[in-house]
């Protein structure tokens, strides 16, 4: 029926990046087959305290995904549905990784659509290489001295190891 | 940065639709704000008998979505992810109504993901208004008499009165 | 403020009861503490064969119930909540022996408060004592030869016993 | 049979109230149907620190239910059961909305009616449209200026408000 | 402390291996670092039927386990614990692919230590690259003509082909 | 085939046991029957606070479990897998308690099984005695003034009441 003219469609992964993790960078990849731009947006919650500051997490994923076509990091404060509406982002994606995810996910998708009826929320699977892989379970792995390098980028690595030699 | 000019994005959306369900409507209409085209594949599954036959689940569906822009119903033999491969859809959709189905689509991402790597499975959560319905627990109580008004479309609901006074 | 004059509440408690078992028996002397009446009612369910037929299944609870002060023993046919209503019931009790109960009752109360909003339905937790134990599960003990004596009244060991050296 | 005469049946709610939402509301009068009282118990937990005080917990719930036939609202100290027994309560309220809830639940119950056998734990299924609402959650909206008007009655919104603002 | 001398422990690995696939043998071989023999034993379920023929299922064992040493590949009939019991072994091995295995399997070795408290039963976690591969979702694969060849033994893939083009 | 000449089997079971319950030593009979050493190991975490000391952890178990054949009690610092490297341990022993235990406890699964593929991990399910019992509920009950003597050994009760007392 031959090409259309589309408006880009730009999806929004919102999450707090504490490092980013191979598992997040694979659900970016798999958000670029789907959509036109992703939206990667570190959370600037003030009150949760992360290992790494907002400055240190925009500079990693700026680092590791500066080369990446459609792909643009960025932060923000507040409802993150708000901030998807601000985007004229049509939808929200959220990585499960196994079922304790998916509870809270989706009462989380529940609320935003009550909140945001015209943003959706997606769930994608995590890669099974990363189906045990958390930001904090390789923050405590990191601390006991173990190698971290089979689930981050070595640019992560050394920031982690830094922060922990450091701290 | 200015519109870009965009192949069409295709989604599947697979399902036995035995019959199709407000539940399902509700996902193709999600599913539309977010791809181009979405085809609603019923699954021509011969081993599994349901209570329609595939002709009738098709004119149902035609039915019900001829007018809707961007749908296209149709059946399908075989793998899910074959047949996702041969539209050159960029996309599985599977709604979520509650944990039980979690754990089955879940592992089926993970099956189909090794099949087909090109093809994303994404899990949109069900409209809270059709959390409970499925299609299976609406041909029960059809079968007792009760009102399935509320859960399927005029159409579906002649349809199941019918079949069922008449077997 | 002193004794006021009641109506009686009365719960049903709906189960297939093939056979009734001992954490079915305790859940009905726990409704018993809360509830004036408890109707125990055997569902009639022609599509679902058990391996007792309903006026074995009533014989057996009769036999067991008939002395307990508040418990009445009949069958239904069609929707519980129907039943309920035509009852005067104010409560469905069901009993959840773990997690995997839990989602199945959990839609299903959603589904018959929707169909009957004024008729409650409650879960009670099965004492950890019967947490492992169901009909399905003893009938297939009782098939390998086993005891059932720790989780049946002798009664429903007995039929049991009889049913299958006769089958 | 005729109406016979009976004690009242007391039925103990207990929760934080951190605050009062319209899931809990619903709980309280489903219960209602049920039980000819029902003690709304809050939980003076001391090393628990919420946002509201437990003065102001019981000026909100007492606001909202003051005109309710039934309800008496009041604080406990201690261990639930032991306040349940005391008001010779038969049975203690306790709303499920979702499967992350169960299993704490179910424990909690297993080990309560180790502690008190005669005070039986029963669950009721929360309404749909709260299935997503918890306190916590809604004061994570109201500190991101988002309305919870569709949540909590406007007493409690307006208190909401005014905690936030000032913190 | 110096070696001691030891009875030999055995552990008993039941399933229906219908037909045996890769996540099945995964599990022998971590059950044979912990045992001295691991017998695998063939559930010789009269009522349950099978693709495979008991026959068929021990000629694929044996076949593929001949050479591993500590291992015995033999069917049984009746209860599982019966036969751990006859066998002296200490553990009876089960493999926990998800959650979904999970509360099935917890309540039947409630179940069976309630029938033989002499013998335990351990569960290991399924590899995760097996996390989705079971027996019958790999005959569903087969039937649609796909390739199995990376979840079972080459000897499995040719019986399941001949099997299924025959069927 | 007569008796062979084996090295001994070591299991290692480490937990915080702040403190240790009647749960726990079920756990650790339970794995004396399938290995022919049991090391209790004590995490020294010092991050996470507990009630008790190392030393008093230490001191409780030691002093129910000294007399015990085949046990030996210690604390470890870092990564489990690494300890369990170090004693030449084939098995890390881990209690699930219930399903919401599972998840965790699989996930890390299958961290230490890539962080060390040599030594494997296998969940036992608690008896069904103490399937709602933890080390932090105890804590709770016993700051109620609650007995939890049917939960823990004489030693532990009174550790307990003293340090609550005390604090």
């Amino acid at each position: 029926m031959g090409e259309k003219i589309r408006h880009s469609r730009v999806a929004l992964f919102p999450a707090s990046f504490d490092p980013v993790t191979n598992g997040h960078l694979d659900l970016i990849h798999r958000a670029l087959r789907m959509f036109d731009e992703v939206v990667v947006a570190v959370a600037n919650n003030v009150s949760k305290s992360g290992l790494f500051s907002l400055e240190e997490k925009l500079e990693m994923l700026n680092g590791i995904l500066s080369e990446t076509d459609g792909v643009r990091v960025e932060s923000f404060d507040g409802l993150v549905v708000e901030h998807a509406r601000a985007l004229g982002a049509c939808a929200i994606i959220r990585g499960l990784r196994a079922m304790s995810d998916f509870e809270h996910e989706f009462e989380m998708a529940l609320m935003n659509r009550h909140l945001e009826p015209n943003v959706e929320i997606i769930f994608l699977a995590s890669s099974q290489d990363y189906i045990y892989v958390s930001s904090s379970r390789l923050k405590e792995l990191a601390r006991f001295g173990a190698s971290v390098a089979d689930f981050v980028p070595p640019l992560v690595e050394d920031h982690l190891k830094r922060k922990i030699s450091g701290s």
